[in-house]
Order: C-alpha cells, then sequence, then structure tokens
C-alpha cells in the first residue's frame, strides 16, 4: 500500500454499509472510499416504513436518515447509487459493477472490500406470487407502491407472516381502518419468542378487530373480483385487495457464493470474530452474515439494524489495521403491536430445548411503576437461567409501559454474566412514577434467587399433573370463582396455617395464587409445617398464558 | 436457642423493618416477631405524599401499602403501632416500649434486634420553626396538616431545600395553581448531581412561573399578617402563607447512640456488610444507617427506598443464620419536576473530585428514539469513567421520555464493573417507537471509547481558554448567528477540508458543533491534516449547561 491511498469497496450503503463508509472516513482522511449501493436511497430508515405507510410518520423525507450528497459532502465518500455489483474478481481485487440507469458495466480495484448487501425478503415460490396487489416490504419503492394501493381505497388486507414486521403491518391497517387478516404457517406470533409470551399480543389483535389464521400454508394466488384470492391447504380461501408477505428475510449471498466466499451452516456468509470472510482482504456485516449467539455459542443470523450498525463499524475499524471484535449477538430484539410491547434478549426457552441446554424459568408479572401512582400499566416477564450457576441465559416481557426498559436492563445483564443473584442487589431508579421500590427486575431476581437456593421450590405450568399430587388454591374465594386451575382446592393463604390438618399427609402439594406471590408464602408455610410443598411459577396468569 | 423459639424484635415498621418482618417470616414459621412502629401506620408510601397533596393521587388509601392487621393475618407478625422504643438493654437483651396511647411502659425481650428507625426530616434551629404553617413532610400526619391548609386556600407556598423532595413539592403546587418560591442554600437546585445537570429543571421552574432564590440561608422567621414572614441572612424577606422545609434528613440514631452502639464517620449507625451493628444480636438498616459507596469506597448516608427494602431482606436473612451481604450504595436515584426526568447512579463529577479520584467524562444529548419517529424527546446524558480503564464510575441523566431507561442501563454496568467498550457493544431494544440503532448508551461508549483509544481527543468545557488557541464553530453559519462561543470563528464541517490553509498553524485548534458530533469529524480531519486539535466534549449545548 506504499505510495498510494488505501482504496476500500463497500457493496451496500444502508445500516451497516453506511455506517462501515462513516467509521472509515473518520478513521482516514487518505482512504478512497466507494460506496455502492443498488437502490435509488442510502441509509434510509427501514424500520420506519410500516409507519409510513400507516400515517403515523407522515413525511417521506423523514425516512431518509442521510442523502448521497450529505455522505459526499460530509464524509468525502464517492457514493453510486443505482450500482448494483455484478461480480467480484478476488484474483485481481476488482468489482464488477452495473450502472443501472444506462445499463453501463465497469470495473473497480480494491484494497479491502466490505459486503453489506443485506437480507431480501423472502416470497414463496407459488403460483400467483407475482399477480398485482402483492408486496413485500423492504425499501421505499415498495412503500410508495403499497401507500399509493391504500390511497386508492382498499377495505381488506391479508397479511402473512407474523414476525416483527408483519405485526407492524397489521397495526398500520387497523390504524388505516381496513379490515386485516393475518395468516401465520406456525401456532403463534413472532416466532423469536416463546408462544405463551405472545398471548397478549394474539389478545389485541382480536381485541381489534383483526382475523387470525393459525397454521395455514399458502398455497396458490389467484386472481379474483376482489383483487386476489388466496388459497390455503387447508382450503381456507381468502379474497383480498392487498397481501403483505412479511414471512422473513434470507441472506443476499448470490455475490459472496458466486466469488467463492465460505458461506455458514445457517446460509449467510461466514465471518470470523473480526467480521472478516473467508477472504482476508473481503469483510461482510449485516443481515446478510452468520454470527454466534451469544448465549448458545452456535451460529445464527440475525437481521437487525443495531448490530448491523456495530457490525459496520467494527469492520472498518479492522480495514484500517485496527483491531475490534463482534462479541456476537443477543437477539435483543422488540415490537409494539397496538399498544402491547413485546422485547426479548438472549436465549429463549425453545431455543433452549432445541439446544438441550439445561435452565430453569421463573414468571412474574408486575406493574411497570408503584401501584399507588396513576397510571400503573401490567407486564409479564419471564427469564430462563442457568439451574447450576444462576447464569441469566435469556428474558422476554410483554406488557405496556417500561417493558423496553426491563429487557434492556437484562440484555446488559446477560453481556455481563452476571447471575439471577445479581438481580437481586440491582439498585434501579425509583420515584413512584418510574419504577417500584422493588423493581420487576428486582423480583426476578427474588424468585429466581428463592429457586436456587431452594427457599422457593417451584413448578412449572408445563409439569403440573393433577393425579400426582394436591394442588391447592391460595387466593380469595372470589378470586378462585372467577377462574381456577381444574382440580384445584381453594385454601387462601390467610387461613392456611390454621387448616393445615385439612392437608393430606404425604402427598406432594403445589400452591398457587394469582401472580406467585401469595403462593410463595403458601409454599414457605407448608414445607415449614413438613409438606413437600412447592409453588406454581408465576401463579394462575402465567397458567392462563399457557390455555389456548 | 435451643428449646424455644427465637424471638426477633424490629423496631420501624416502614420500608428496611417491614421487608425486614414479611423476610423473616418467609424464612421462619416458628420465629416470634415483633415489629414496634411508633407512628400510627406501617408500610405506607412515603415516596407518595407530595403527589397526594398535589391530588395526582386521590385517595388516602392508596397510600397504605399494607395495614397492621394484613401483617398480622397473612405474615403472623406482632405488629405494634404507636409502640416508641425508649431504650435498649443490651445486656439484658430487652427494649423499653412506651404505648404512646396510654403513656404506659414496658419491656420486651429479643434474641435479635433489627433496627429501622428511618430518618427525620432536618428542622433549622432558628426562632420561629415552630409557627403555624410550617412543615416537614415525612409521614401521613403531615400531609394531612398540609392538604387541611392547602384546602382552606392559600395562594403562594415557600420550599425551603431544592432537594428531590423539596422539587417534587414545588411541582405540586404549581399544579394546584399555588404560587411558589423555591429558596435554597447552594447555587444549584438537586444537590447529588453537578450543577450544569441541573439546569434543564432549572428552566422548567421558571418556565412554570416557580420564583428561584439561590444562596440563601434562612435567618428567623416572624409571624405576620400573610401568616409567616420569613427573613433571610441576605436581607431579602418573604410573606408567605405556609413553608415546607425539605432541607435533608438526618438518621433517627438517638436509641442506638443511648445504647452505646457505634455510630458511623456520616453520623450513621455504623453496620458491617451483613448490616449488623457493633452489638452481635442487633442489626440496623435503612435510612438510619451508614453504608459503604460502592464505586468511592467510603462511607455514604443515603436515605433512598430501594436500598432500605434490600437491607431489611439481608438483615432478616442473616439473623436467621444465613450469610448474605450488601454490597453498598450506588446511590441511584430519580426525580421528575414538571416534565423534565434528573436520575443518577454511581459517582458524580463532585464528589469525584471531592475524594481526588482520577476520571474523565463525556456528555451526549441524543433523542431517547428515532427522530424519525413521532413523538421523540431529547436528554442529555453525562458519563465519569477510569481514564486509565474506562471502567464507569458515575452517570446523570435529564430530559424527556427514556432517561430513567438509560440510567438503569448504567446503574447496571456500574454494578457489574463494565467499561466504556462494554456500551459500544451493548444490544438493547430497537424499534423506531422505544430507541435507536445506535441507542443513547451505545453512543456514550462511543463517544467514550474513542477518548479512551486516543482517536477522538476532547476539551472539558471548563478548560476552555480563549487565549489558548483557536476556537473553531464548525456548525453551519445560521447556527452560528444563533448564538456561540465568544471567541470562536464559523467554519461549517463541510468546507473544512477545503479551508485548510485558513487555520494557523502549530496553535491548539478547539472543534465545536452542537452536540458533538460534526465536532469529532471535524477533529479527525484536522488531526489527520497535522493540527493538534481536540472537540469541545458535548459541543455548544453542553457549553450552555455550563452558562449562568
Amino acid at each position: 500500500m506504499e505510495g498510494r491511498k488505501m482504496k476500500i469497496v463497500i457493496v451496500g450503503g444502508v445500516a451497516g454499509g453506511a455506517s462501515a463508509a462513516a467509521r472509515a472516513r473518520r478513521l482516514s482522511e487518505s482512504a478512497e472510499i466507494l460506496l455502492l449501493e443498488r437502490g435509488p436511497e442510502v441509509s434510509f430508515a427501514n424500520c420506519g416504513l410500516p409507519y409510513y405507510i400507516g400515517g403515523e410518520i407522515q413525511s417521506r423525507d423523514k425516512l431518509l436518515v442521510t442523502t448521497p450528497e450529505r455522505l459526499r459532502t460530509r464524509f468525502r465518500l464517492d457514493v453510486r447509487t443505482l450500482s448494483f455489483v455484478k461480480s467480484i474478481d478476488r484474483d485481481q481485487k476488482m468489482v464488477r459493477i452495473k450502472e443501472l440507469t444506462s445499463g453501463r458495466t465497469y470495473d473497480e480495484s480494491y484494497d479491502k472490500l466490505i459486503l453489506a448487501p443485506g437480507a431480501a425478503p423472502i416470497r414463496p415460490a407459488i403460483s400467483g406470487i407475482d399477480l398485482p396487489g402483492i408486496y413485500t416490504l423492504r425499501n421505499l419503492q415498495d412503500v410508495d407502491q403499497i401507500k399509493s394501493q391504500v390511497s386508492s381505497g382498499i377495505k381488506h388486507a391479508v397479511v402473512l407472516g407474523g414476525g416483527f414486521i408483519g405485526l407492524e403491518m397489521v397495526e398500520n391497517f387497523v390504524k388505516l381502518g381496513i379490515a386485516t387478516t393475518m395468516v401465520e404457517r406456525n401456532a403463534q406470533v413472532l416466532g423469536p419468542f416463546d408462544r405463551e409470551m405472545t398471548q397478549p399480543i394474539f389478545q389485541a389483535l382480536v381485541a381489534h378487530g383483526v382475523d387470525l389464521q393459525f397454521n395455514q400454508n399458502l398455497a396458490s394466488i389467484k386472481p379474483s373480483g376482489e383483487g386476489l384470492a388466496l388459497h390455503f391447504e387447508s382450503g381456507l380461501v381468502i379474497q383480498t385487495a392487498m397481501l403483505i408477505v412479511g414471512v422473513g428475510v434470507k441472506p443476499e449471498t448470490k455475490l459472496a457464493v458466486d466469488a467463492g466466499l465460505k458461506i455458514g451452516v445457517r446460509g449467510g456468509i461466514w465471518v470470523d470474530d473480526s467480521l472478516r470472510t473467508s477472504d482476508p482482504d473481503i469483510y461482510a456485516v449485516g443481515d446478510a452474515i452468520e454470527v454466534k449467539d451469544f448465549v448458545i455459542g452456535n451460529e445464527t443470523v440475525v437481521p437487525l439494524a443495531g448490530p448491523a450498525n456495530r457490525q459496520g463499524r467494527i469492520a472498518a475499524d479492522n480495514v484500517l489495521g485496527g483491531s475490534s471484535r463482534y462479541r456476537g449477538t443477543q437477539g435483543t430484539a422488540i415490537v409494539g403491536v397496538l399498544g402491547v410491547t413485546a422485547a426479548t434478549t438472549g436465549a429463549s426457552e425453545k431455543s433452549l430445548k432445541r439446544n438441550d441446554r439445561a435452565y430453569r424459568k421463573v414468571y412474574v408479572h408486575p406493574a411497570n411503576h408503584a401501584g399507588y401512582y396513576p397510571g400503573a400499566e401490567a407486564m409479564t416477564l419471564k427469564m430462563m437461567f442457568d439451574p447450576n450457576t444462576g447464569t441469566i441465559l435469556g428474558a422476554q416481557g410483554v406488557g405496556g409501559d417500561g417493558v423496553d426498559k426491563r429487557i434492556d436492563i437484562l440484555a446488559v445483564a446477560i453481556q455481563a454474566g452476571m447471575t439471577v443473584f445479581d438481580l437481586e442487589e440491582m439498585e434501579l431508579c425509583y420515584a413512584p412514577q418510574y419504577g417500584s421500590a422493588k423493581d420487576p427486575v428486582n423480583m426476578l431476581g427474588f424468585v429466581a434467587g428463592g429457586l436456587m437456593r431452594g427457599e422457593h421450590p417451584q413448578l412449572d405450568v408445563e409439569d403440573l399433573n393433577p393425579e400426582s399430587g394436591c394442588l391447592i388454591d391460595v387466593r380469595t374465594p372470589e378470586e378462585f370463582a372467577k377462574g381456577h386451575i381444574p382440580g384445584a382446592v381453594n385454601l387462601p393463604v390467610d387461613e392456611l396455617r390454621s387448616r393445615l390438618n385439612e392437608l393430606p399427609d404425604g402427598k406432594k402439594i403445589t400452591t398457587y395464587c394469582q401472580v406467585g406471590q401469595r403462593g410463595y408464602l403458601a409454599t414457605r408455610i407448608l414445607r415449614q409445617s413438613g409438606f413437600e410443598a412447592s409453588n406454581l411459577s408465576g401463579g394462575y396468569k402465567t397458567y392462563q398464558l399457557h390455555q389456548s
């Protein structure tokens, strides 16, 4: 490189690519930096697209985080939009570029290449998938088309896929007054979450009149009077004006594959922890790559903006001689749907099961702030941890205000390798508008710490077995009358000490209350009176989340 | 203890005492637990008192977190309210109790004693301090009196002391439409915060018409036509109907002192990390004790509900044979005043200075969530860290929504011993309603990490010296025209590369922009062009916070 400038070529100008370019310039004024983007825009707010369709974000310009012109002026980048990179010649260290406006093809050399091609929405290979009125949601051009058809007046839309983008689209259709059907191939929305934690989202969708269809596989699409007739394998047919396909994305790896770069086991571009591909002069970042799952340790593909941005920084550091490392992803993610927030970080229970990892779990159902201050909103938090060390493995939250805060706190705890005992000691902001003297995160720690120390044995809802022992509902008779677990006997906690003689000797006893707190005390009373008792984890509320 | 029940006596039935009692019962069904409270209530919501006066909390019952009856029934505690503990006979292991209703005095023995007497509001020893219309705010009786006088119609009130409770009272008076004067002995509100971070609170108070008087010492109070005439040492006289004295609290140590228990250097009851006093059978918790500052390592007195509750748990564990440890306090605290939130955790800059601890600091001024989504609110975050290791020492935040979340995240980072580099890697919840792909906490990490790595040299506002070099404002001419630092020259960042020849050789250069981001790029450009440049930490916004 002596005697001439380092030349960095970046393929893709949205989150990871734009971050890499800006970081590279800050590190090196002398480098020649070429940013190639096949679309007309760079660095647009793709996470905002559903809200622009719904009208929450009113101005299209707001979605343009920056412009090619701005990047040129401020960062002295050679930005070329509508420029498609067709191939990489690794021996010659050249890329072949097609200028989409003119059709002209030309070559550019590189010293270091950073690939940030992103991921493409999956379009199922079924008949009719290319009919008009069918959209995926990736860029401003998609949005312009959807918005145009919405403006022309549609009465009904179908969203295929209950993931993050699918749910955001449903929310925005509901706000626009468009009758909406959500169709999901699985038995739950939000695949990265454990099913019971998605129940409040399901209920919010139902409460807002969304027609939900689970376990449905789309077979074919035909034109119809309404616009489209969607035919499902089950025989279900839905007539609709518009279909949004939100069934996930797949890494854009064609360029890498054609160049002979190593592809990972999950189908993303393989990189090491410096984000270098199998070619030492080529790095890759963002939705196209495969990274380590920080908790489980295996490979994963996580199309999220936060990691993409940080990866862009790291790749730029390393291209310019640094030694930054990517620690892997926790999969921290959040979605808001019709007033309900759902967030997750680290491993889900199902991923722990899938990977044969030992774990225990706890649930709490606290309010976001002191109950005596107006406006407290309810949430459910679930946490998985190592049964031997108490190390936190994952957490999920669903509910109103403050879910994001608690999952962020738990994300940091996972990053730091903290245990459930550390949660007991956390000193968090408390004033009645903001939290509780015992914050929901402290409560998670108390419940899990009690389990670890053996003070508070707990039975999971899945392990409830009416034949294996005595099930005692320690709530009030009024609460019991409103609904209880079949087979349960009502014995309020405040009467328990004086009615111990009513309990069968030598049988296992499971207690439960509404959220777990009275059941905990009941378990303590019973165990100290010689009974083999445990508390139903998370109480009747957790039981209810597991029903249906 | 063989052959008979353990008898635990707890003095004080609010946060720490009530937590200790409930925990003790959960750990031991057999223990005899006596909870002595000199007031008529146990475990009331003292943090809610100002909001009940203001009407935000409408029902007085809401403030009663639990009742003596509930504690008796559920936890089988022997709860005695209006019971004042006059003395401890450590040799005989007895406490002498005065029944406030009857005046009767009697003794109770203990095996283990837990002191949770709390802290008393300080009433300055000045003439007239006991006149009618002068209140402190500690319990429901205080609140009943204040509310009664407020209901009778008052036009003006004075709050003495700009701490947490003082500010909360001011907010509630403003909401009630009562003209309010806040008087503070120091030159800032919120003593635990660094002064510049309190400026947004100051501005909110002024914007809401609060009359602020700083650097005023109350000398005497006389009756007057309005009710009270407050005479200050400066000669200032304020006529008012009501005076709320909120100048801090002092640990209630008389009982401990009289019993010969060791008192700490800060005037609180001395305890070891198991919360045991100098008497092995006596523990102490809550506002009355002195604990370790988790960051600085010295002794501190922190009257906060969260630590009190956790200490109650720990003392109960240890009384019953456990070995729980209190790790010290970070002083995490939050207050909301007239739409502005201020929160702090760990060491302040002034406490680091006072303790001769080396530190560096950074400021960021981000929005709480993506700017393209409606309703984004601004905040300022300040962070102190170790200049050699990057270990985070303290943080403060002020602004709108989301300040609590970021300070909680930083509180966890401090607890975990994390560094600024860990902040760069944090994977937090991101969707446009909740955060940013680069969260404010990531931004703090980037700015501090750049400082630590030498990529981003920064000058603190306090070290600005117009004579020592060249000060360049890299904002636009429009921004510059609206206000700039005296002596600064305007040279927009986008023109900097082409105008380097205008800069003086061999002089130190300081750049600044609005919040620090363009100044950072400008510094990078200049340093790579051979200039000795640094960026003004936190930009013009931070400069403005330091003015006045």
